[in-house]
């Protein structure tokens, strides 16, 4: 059973586990969806100002929602998505690096019938500890009586 | 060759294509990066507040920036992504949508040695013309004396 905007915990640090990134998922993903060369071709890549290949900011998107979803969106009952307010890419993803995924819920408010915006933060950090991606996200979720 | 940030055009509305949504595309997508049910599994999806499967919304910010890439990006000498200032999910995406992308180049200014930042609106309208996607989003593109 989903549970309510209204159970969400509040403020609270909530851990959604690690995805390890290969060079295959970073290729295969920027090649169907962010084709630049240094996300795509490793040669070409080497002369970036990165040197080397890094992960698509939208494949990084996409693994910190991977670990929301499974880690605490399934536990309650979203309607949808609405806004990311902000999505900051502050370090590159290479290959070999084991992502950890956070959040904090930091608001929900009543937001017409049966239904809360939800405002939520969420880091990516690396092996290392550093914060890789940072965003926040308001979201719709089923209000208790409507769930 | 790829170009440098100065040549880039400020407030031309470029014309970056069409791509259409299946349903095929959506499941495969929300599988690997956001199995809300809403958006993976279509019994369930049929009792959802949209009444059937949706794209996920990194699923539709994905298919902006391919045809982004493909379309404008890849002229220019792009060095990263630095931030996605806001990504406005206005109105579900479903299975036999066409989606047409269009960016403005809003503003470029130096940032740094050799570097600009370029900011960037974008805009994905469905087959009826209605905006489906709204983002702001600013990269890095090497200058003239350094592409």
């Amino acid at each position: 059973m989903r549970r309510p905007a209204e159970d969400m915990p509040i403020g609270v640090e909530l851990d959604c586990g690690t995805h390890a990134v290969t060079e295959q998922e970073i290729i295969e993903f920027a090649t169907e969806w962010d084709p630049q060369y240094f996300h795509v071709d490793r040669d070409a890549a080497a002369h970036s100002n990165f040197g080397g290949i890094i992960a698509s900011g939208l494949h990084t998107a996409s693994i910190f929602q991977r670990l929301a979803v499974t880690g605490v969106y399934t536990g309650y009952d979203v309607i949808a998505g609405k806004e990311i307010q902000s999505l900051r890419f502050l370090r590159p993803v290479r290959a070999g690096d084991v992502l950890s995924c956070t959040i904090v819920v930091r608001s929900v408010e009543p937001d017409g019938a049966g239904r809360c915006l939800v405002s939520i933060a969420g880091t990516l950090r690396n092996q290392l500890g550093r914060p890789v991606l940072e965003l926040e996200v308001d979201s719709l979720v089923r209000s208790r009586e409507e769930a």
